[in-house]
């Protein structure tokens, strides 16, 4: 997996930011970010892995809400401190709100309004609210 | 633009990520950075602003390539750490390499492969070489 790593440009923090894109709507629905661990596992494993900050752990997607994302596809920008993955959404919900995606607010000019609406509860997804 | 710019969770660097997406094809075409005053720019203008890392100075996309982005809509993520512009590109070019996307490489299971073609040389873009 050199060829996979080596063409990343982790930031100071050994992260590398990452988009995951329904495959079938074309719809942003989170951006998270990597360490190499995790890009590695996504690669090997064709599931999305992510490094979360707060809690300074390496996750898979879906592990806790069975929201997992199978990649299709997996692209590297320009610069190589980007990557985006053309993904299948188990369940159709990707922010842990219950929505698609963790996009669902809009700017209309004055304020942000909530433009999408939860699909399922936080507390049915979590079985308690998200931390 | 008090509203805009509260929701928005800003990291210790005053950056908030920041994706444009093709309005029409749906396709990511870039990732890159914004600072207060870029999103407010952005906002108030309706064209893609920007955060130069390395130049250390807020930008337009297109000053200077004259691939200037506009944008449809905002969207805010639920953390607020990342929005999501879906925009018009101007030339079908929003690389510095002359591509359509900056998410040219594709991981192909061993290696990254160049997916897409160069729609318009760089010299040519720029009159120069990208630095």
């Amino acid at each position: 997996m050199d060829e996979l790593l080596n063409a990343v440009k982790f930031d100071e923090k050994g992260l590398v930011c990452a988009i995951a894109q329904d495959a079938a709507s074309g719809r942003v629905l989170m951006v998270a970010w990597m360490n190499a661990e995790a890009l590695r596992k996504t690669a090997e494993t064709g599931f999305a892995h992510y490094y979360s900050r707060s809690r300074r752990k390496q996750w898979m997607k879906g592990e806790e809400s069975g929201h997992t994302q199978k990649v299709h596809e997996l692209r590297l920008d320009c610069d190589g401190d980007a990557v985006v993955m053309l993904i299948s959404q188990n369940g159709g919900i990707a922010c842990h709100t219950g929505r698609e995606s963790c996009f669902y607010r809009r700017w209309n000019g004055s304020a942000w309004e909530t433009a999408d609406a939860v699909l399922k509860d936080e507390a049915e997804i979590y079985g308690h609210t998200h931390p």
